[in-house]
């Protein structure tokens, strides 16, 4: 994608090449890098005075894995956020999610998104601003900037939408289960929790910094809007943490029907071997081979022996039922 | 429900159809809306300059859960807080409570409340301004709006007595228990406990807030009044802790009553099993059909090894007692 | 219980029936009302300008069951405490413990006690005041308060000085036991130490507001005495703590124990078994009624079979004894 | 002992009976009361205004067992400090191990240090006062002060250091072993560490408040030397953590291992029964007495079932190698 | 290694022997001490003015184990930081990972390193600034030290990849296994992520103060570049604590395998008893010795006995099919 920049004129949107006459323009200046290469990110920075160190931390890769800040600067602020959106088949903990970088740069009538990824978030503030909501820049660099950090904040509820489903899921099947199957999806929900409180938490500090109305490049009236994006950080950020309580029942639940699985078993054994085992040695004590049985040769002696047998089966039974191991 | 307001006159409680006419007024004005459409909620914010984030913040849904809060605004103070019911036969832990927003909105000498559902909690001290205790309005709306905030934590205890009546239920089945009903009642409370823990945490800092005594709208002889509450819903955030706890000792003594069924069921068998088995082997012996076996001609052979087979069983039960397992 | 009031003058203590004129005396006034009526305390709240809310919080019920606070109002500064005593027998966890709440209103040069039950540590130092320390009340209404408020404290040693010899008690019996017994009474010293600390906590909260200085009717020579308490509360949530650390460690052993003891079952078994089951097949063989069985006609068969079994048997037995199974 | 009191002149440290006149006297003061009686505390106490408070800190009993601590007075600063020694063969939790308490009291130019029993860490720089360093005491009481502060540090990583011995002897153990003995040592580690740490996290919190540098009578030159010795106290404390999750590791595995050799026994169990019981069921078959068998009088249907069952045994013991139970 | 110095000239780089020649000198000085003697450390403190308490931090021993941090003088800054490397075949907790000490002394125009071993990230810098970065020094001693501290960072990244690698194999290994070289592994692992720990830990507090932009000898230009390596530390310990989660979830599966192992043995167990044990009693009914059995006789009495033997094993397996127990 080629650099963007677009300003806000009072009779409509302006679309500019020349990045430093779009700065210097009068109305607040759009210039948006998505997908972005290392030249043309360096070339927006030198533009509008964004440092080395920050154009990296907008580079996200596995050594510089940023967490999402806030950072005053003297000419802008810089607001460094990450999308994120779950993987499936990961194989490793890094995987678990896939997360995309974005440097949100404000400065007094001049606003730069860089990334080197497609945002979608970014993408549905700049279609507004072209095609459905004109004046939206007319409100400030620093309320186009909420808007995005809006949408940033909107899509983690898709993602814990998404593990809620895959809970529910799991909480349905868990109970009387004891397949290694379903405990590693237990696993791979509280990995899944653990990468998206990994994105959620500075977050929360970052839009906290925002809302807490002392920066330089954000209006007073902006950040009451700011506060209510920090009202749905705060509330993601207690969902993920009452999640993973949920998976954490879910899988007590889970041991425990493991637990009672295998006390099950030893009780249908020892029914078993408790009424046989006996009745086994009653006649082996008849298949001895003494001369001198007097028993043996008893006429209803069988029948008897067999009679007394069943007896002590059912009173056995009888015994076990009361226990409630039958 | 239409919108209704109502202003504190020296000589009585007027009803005002026209809003701004009713704000203007001297005496302070209640404006209610209880159940209210979208139309109804955006005449009266318009009337009395609430912001739409604010009115978002009242129309609550899945999307929107915020949580209670206290914002300052230039002109008014804003409160928002939920009501809270248990639901029974709940499947989806969003359904383990029933929540309903309501924001409280205090003016210099005005009162507003708005709602989307009925409160019953505002209901009540409604009743007390219109035929109870008509002077209320006089001590000013913010007082009246601690009514109200006392009335809603009032209301989290009938819950908090709800779940202690299911812990104590519990915990009388839970000894020597081993049902897998026993342990789903168990996680269902902690699950309730757990819901109903998000929404006390915010409401103490709430009213936390407006009890520290440095807001614009709550006067100083009000603060007092706030800290009462604020010692309710501390108390309430303990005793949900500590109900935690309790549901948490249950599930402890419910997980060893299984482990202990298990050793009373291996203890059986074992048992059973070691007194039996070694007597099946000695009749075994004897059943056996060699030819020359001196025992099998002795006339009193079975007699003495019957006795000597009673006289191991009786040796081996006596050690077993001893040793606790019988 | 009617209401006392006590005055102190250079030549001895007044008693006073007049609330008012006790109060205008010159010297240090303590005015006492234990077990009161509501009659009598709100008596004494018009005397002193105490809150109807401070009454409500004396008044300790179900629904307004207050923590230990210090709240600073403008002509006194109120203080309110709870003494605990452990209950036997108790079968609810709102039971645990009995708590008592007095509170201390403490103004320039008087001191209130208001209790609507008997508090000993409140007599306790009335009768010092009273009998044998006759200048007590010479030093300030805000040491005589000190002098309380320890005795308060003092009686938590007490409640857990109780509870430890309970702890060992249960230390003593809990290696090798497994029975259901031992677990209640662990369990019954987690809800104790559970309850012992909701009043700890909250007692340490306000003896540090005491101490720490800043309280208009405390004197600076009075709250190094007030430090001094706060060092034995803060010594008591501690040991109350630790106590939770020992009977956590006391379960833990307790399910090893139970654990263990069905491994040994399980060996028992399995030793029996395994000797016993193989020789019972060696006898089944030579109880077969094949008409060829060559072996059935030697003449030393049968004891070279016994001999046989014995020698297996014992081999097995000694696998099982290095492998400390027996 | 006797009170010695010590003040350096720039000739030598002079010795003094008469304590008012040696803290009079220039040159800075060291009073030292080892092992003192309530007699020689008070004197003291008296000479050099000490409060009784402070007195009642240093006598340190069961109900009175101080934790360590720093308090500012108007012309002194006293410190107190605890030494610790493991106990060997206790039988309580309050005796796991020997604290003695030292009160260290710091003045303008006198230094005093306090105890009922003999502290080694005092004795140490005692000595080096009057021997080895006769310079130390003109470095002023802070510093003084300072050395015997780190002397008694230095003492835990004495506690600490025979703890660790102990883990490490326990985690050579601890694989494969299921014995109730190495239980009880690990649950002894536990108690030793618990004991130690309620002495460490108050030090901390106390050498803190003396490296922090805004009290009295530490001079500034003086802070950095107490912020090594707070640096040394953190590393304590957290060692003690470390050793906690230590022992709750060799813990762990030892309940592994509990499990692993009941699933060992099972495993055996197993095994012997599922391949001698059908053997024994089919010698049971051909001892029946029908009168029709054909089998029975086969010539070689003895040998034929003897290789049968063989086979079957075979196969099942292939099974079981391939399953990992043999 | 003799001590090395260097200072930054307009023409070049200068190497000088005499220190207080290099310190004097106009340009910034680095003076480098690596594997250093006691007497070459001594010497450069003396030249540098660093304190003999310094010194001692560098020296890093058992004894004297420092945790990283940062220490504001007069005239310089201290940073302490250590490297780490994990060990392998390690026997004691202590041993678990190799830490080396680097003191940074950054004064106002100088720049000390102190080192009495090798630190590869000081040398790396090092050569930097002699070789290929030849102006580095120019940029001053804070922005030299910074780029020492963010090489000392960067190594801990190798430490967290080499675990992740471990943590990565035991989780392939650990579904379905039940052995204690595994259960090795993972114990392993947690103490690995614990050392670890106890470095990072103190080295983000330290690397906070230093991006906190209040010291004295950091400039403001600088500062942002201590964030930049604090947003590591900060990452660093994140995923520290993420691993250990991980480490827990691979335990958590590890020890429900060795229970569900259990459990499939006792099924196969009670599978084989249930079905041949009453088969077993039937048999041995059939070869019992009374003279009157009239079955015995019956010419298909022996295969009808067969027949009803087989149908019964056929209805008990497909029960136990059914049951999931096969
Ligand atoms: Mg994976
Ligand atoms: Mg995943
Ligand atoms: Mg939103
Ligand atoms: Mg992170
Ligand atoms: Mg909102
Ligand atoms: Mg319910
Ligand atoms: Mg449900
Ligand atoms: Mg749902
Ligand atoms: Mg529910
Ligand atoms: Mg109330
Ligand atoms: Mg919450
Ligand atoms: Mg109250
Ligand atoms: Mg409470
Ligand atoms: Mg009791
Ligand atoms: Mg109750
Ligand atoms: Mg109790
Ligand atoms: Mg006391
Ligand atoms: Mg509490
Ligand atoms: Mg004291
Ligand atoms: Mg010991
Ligand atoms: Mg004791
Ligand atoms: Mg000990
Ligand atoms: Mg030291
Ligand atoms: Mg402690
Ligand atoms: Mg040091
Ligand atoms: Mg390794
Ligand atoms: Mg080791
Ligand atoms: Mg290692
Ligand atoms: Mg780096
Ligand atoms: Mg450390
Ligand atoms: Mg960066």
């Amino acid at each position: 994608m080629t650099v963007q920049a677009h300003v806000f004129q009072p009779e409509g949107i302006d679309e500019h090449d020349d990045l430093a006459a779009a700065k210097a323009a009068p109305g607040t200046t759009w210039t948006r890098v998505s997908d972005g290469t290392t030249d043309e990110l360096e070339a927006v920075a030198e533009t509008f005075g964004i440092h080395t160190l920050e154009l990296d931390d907008v580079r996200n890769d596995v050594r510089n894995d940023v967490r999402p800040k806030v950072e005053q600067f003297d000419d802008h602020l810089f607001v460094l956020l990450k999308t994120a959106t779950l993987r499936e088949g990961e194989t490793t903990f890094a995987e678990e999610i896939r997360t995309r970088s974005v440097g949100i740069f404000v400065g007094p009538d001049w606003l730069v998104t860089l990334s080197t990824q497609t945002i979608p978030a970014v993408g549905l503030v700049w279609d507004a601003v072209t095609r459905a909501e004109k004046r939206l820049l007319a409100r400030g660099a620093d309320f186009t900037a909420y808007r995005i950090v809006d949408a940033v904040v909107d899509g983690y509820f898709d993602v814990l939408d998404e593990i809620e489903s895959d809970i529910e899921a799991v909480e349905e099947e868990v109970v009387g289960a004891t397949g290694l199957d379903l405990l590693a999806d237990i696993n791979e929900l509280r990995r899944d929790l653990l990468s998206v409180r990994r994105v959620l938490w500075p977050t929360r500090d970052a839009v906290g910094v925002l809302a807490r109305g002392d920066l330089d490049f954000v209006d007073e009236t902006t950040e009451k809007y700011y506060r209510d994006v920090y009202d749905h950080v705060v509330q993601l950020v207690e969902l993920n943490e009452t999640y993973r309580d949920l998976v954490t029942g879910a899988r007590d639940i889970y041991l425990n029907s493991l637990s009672m699985s295998t006390n099950e078993v030893m009780k249908t054994l020892t029914v078993v071997a408790t009424i046989v085992l006996p009745l086994t040695f009653v006649v082996g004590v008849y298949g001895m081979n003494f001369e001198t049985m007097p028993e043996l040769s008893w006429p209803y002696a069988y029948h008897a022996v067999m009679l007394g047998m069943a007896g002590i089966a059912g009173v056995m039974a009888l015994y076990f039922r009361r226990e409630g191991w039958l």
